[in-house]
């Protein structure tokens, strides 16, 4: 994509309306806007990351047996009202027209347990394993973390329905692989923990996927030991201790919820009586879990880990493009070259072609963006067919021979 | 995919609460689910079908310069309040949560434009064409006619921001080529026409696309000397009569307006003051565009116009697999020519595997769901190293030798 043609534009000065890191340098980049408090609209750069993040996602959601569906956002009361959670969820947002009434979902659990009573009745039905990506809502009071804290995000969701305690834990072992593959792909797999949580009134415990940054709103323990993390809302129970080793010098850090999985068990199935026939003949309730990834969170998260003074730097898979390519002098040879390159793999190129832009320009903007890698056709290396490559962290750029980039590239 | 693996089952019997044919066709299929009243789940199978609608418009999107973005659900009050539409518009949601209100998007011009406001000041910033998936919200007072009218529903908007009425004009005759291409792919293109309809108060017409159909709740005059459309709510103006030839014997017919594009020239740019300046240093409004498309309806529409009394009939780019793949009998080498198949290109193929199913079960079932093109292993023709095909609409299959299979298939 040309940059000539980028419709968002680097603005000179962070917002003065953000205090979180990953707002400011997001909607400084231009990747996204803010229309109000916690609600941003993604444009094209960061739709390039989002898009990136989702097929990181539906790609590891595939591998451990999952289909797609797409959910609606209005949801009925009685459903709601059936679990209770109509009036027991402070943040749900709730529309009334006319005489009826209406949940926007912050989660699917309503909606997606009575549509699979219509279809499984036997044990033979099972495991079986449905993902969507949505746009959720929450009235959250604070919507003041940028990305990380919204009152409209995206979110993956899955449901597993299970016949028996073990499918159902052995489901949730293959997930705990897929969300480590998610978080090492999308970069942040060194600062997160898999951090045991509240299991509500169901199950002991959760867990949460907690990612360390001061931008973040929870509190883990991790134990020094044995490498355990703990929620800080559950520690006090266990009088300090590590759950696991007993151990009690606990580490505390702020971190950010990136995802969490959860055993629901009966919990939703046996208010709309999503039950099966095991090979008994015996009427049992089916198991769920549900599997949660914010993908606008993650995004935010992804910024918030990494990132300089000077701007964002994107990790590999998830940067809005793979190249960068940089242009700087108008003569014949540097724009031949460039073009050279661009129209070798233009999909995957953001190719800076702007000519009323000084190279120290072109270069503070780059970094604001953080592309991962960098490439830049200037007079200097033109002459001798050569450019530099750089990549976004690292301070120096190597010289390499023209034809060479066409290696990396492909 | 092993269709003993599809979550969803073909029901016996036509859902009771549907009285349109898409939405018993596609509700007994297993495509779709309704919540409530204008209101569907999409299942895997349903899913598929709108995934590739969604890669379709991307295609041509991209082809006509328009970039992705992604813009929110909850609109504050005060975008509509500007445009006069808080009041104006009878089917806008209104959500009121504690002193703040809010509209669930309906359409996204109130956001958009200020959103564009922020990058855009010279005329050197256009054309600038942006688009978008999203799920909109409109509270329509008859949704009877399954996917045809929603409450919630899928939609591609485009929005094209121009600096002269030619400029727009060129857009909006590049848009009618990328929309003939569309409904072509989809397949419904032979009974889709350009339509005329009112311009609102900024402009004499706009147009829409118009598939003819008996569940379409729209009436058009289609002139049988020009071939031009004409929606029943404007023809009175010019009484009766063709617009384009004066001649004035018009067919009428029953159609759904599958899509409309509309020049909104200053109607939004006005109100929230986004203007530019020109060549000669002067301050204008910028002329806008609007593009729509909804996928969800485009599915049932297709439904509507590709169907007979045993079931669906997708056109080839929209059916939700390519291949249908019915094993009969149980013989190990019915079983191995039907997995070697398989694996040629599992993605692309529902492999009919199940054992407790008889032939006529499954074809019936084959007939219901209608995917494009099907593959049939049996004892019959398996001894002889072949299969049949049939494509869905066809009525006899033709037996050809299981190595040409893989030419078909790839």
């Amino acid at each position: 994509m040309r940059q000539s043609k980028l419709f968002s534009k680097v603005l000179r000065e962070e917002p003065k309306d953000e205090k979180s890191i990953n707002a400011k340098l997001l909607v400084r980049a231009g990747f996204v806007d803010k229309l109000m408090a916690g609600v941003y609209s993604f444009l094209p750069l960061g739709n390039f990351v989002l898009k990136k993040i989702e097929n990181i996602i539906r790609e590891e959601m595939l591998k451990v047996d999952a289909f797609e569906v797409f959910l609606p956002t209005l949801h009925p009361k009685e459903n709601w009202q059936k679990t209770g959670r109509w009036e027991k969820m402070d943040d749900l947002y709730k529309l009334k027209v006319e005489d009826k009434e209406f949940a926007l979902g912050p989660t699917h659990e309503e909606v997606i347990s009575p549509l699979v009573k219509k279809f499984l009745s036997s044990y033979k039905d099972m495991p079986l394993n449905l993902f969507q990506f949505q746009n959720k809502f929450r009235n959250e009071k604070r919507a003041k973390s940028g990305l990380l804290r919204g009152r409209e995000f995206l979110m993956k969701d899955l449901y597993s329905f299970n016949s028996s305690e073990e499918e159902l834990e052995n489901y949730y072992e293959k997930i705990k692989q897929a969300y480590k593959n998610i978080f090492q792909r999308c970069g942040i797999w060194e600062k997160t923990y898999l951090t045991l949580a509240s299991g509500g009134s169901f199950s002991k415990f959760s867990h949460e996927y907690q990612t360390l940054t001061q931008a973040g709103e929870d509190i883990i323990y991790i134990c020094k030991k044995c490498n355990l993390a703990i929620n800080k809302e559950i520690i006090d129970i266990e009088e300090g201790k590590c759950f696991q080793c007993k151990n009690s010098n606990l580490k505390e850090e702020k971190a950010v919820e990136v995802g969490n999985i959860f055993k629901l068990n009966e919990k939703y199935s046996k208010p709309f009586d999503l039950s099966f026939t095991d090979k008994n003949g015996k009427k049992k309730f089916v198991l769920m879990g549900c599997y949660g990834i914010g993908l606008s969170r993650l995004m935010g998260t992804i910024v918030e880990v990494h990132h300089d003074n000077k701007g964002i730097i994107w990790p590999k898979e998830v940067s809005p493009f793979k190249f960068h390519l940089i242009e700087i002098g108008k003569s014949g040879k540097v724009k031949e070259i460039a073009n050279e390159i661009y129209q070798f793999d233009e999909e995957n190129i953001l190719y800076d072609d702007r000519e009323d832009k000084s190279a120290g320009e072109k270069f503070a903007e780059a970094d604001l963006i953080g592309i991962s890698l960098r490439i830049i056709v200037s007079d200097k290396t033109a002459e001798k067919e050569s450019v530099e490559i750089k990549e976004r962290g690292e301070e120096f750029s190597k010289v390499i021979k023209k034809d060479e980039i066409k290696k990396i590239i492909k």
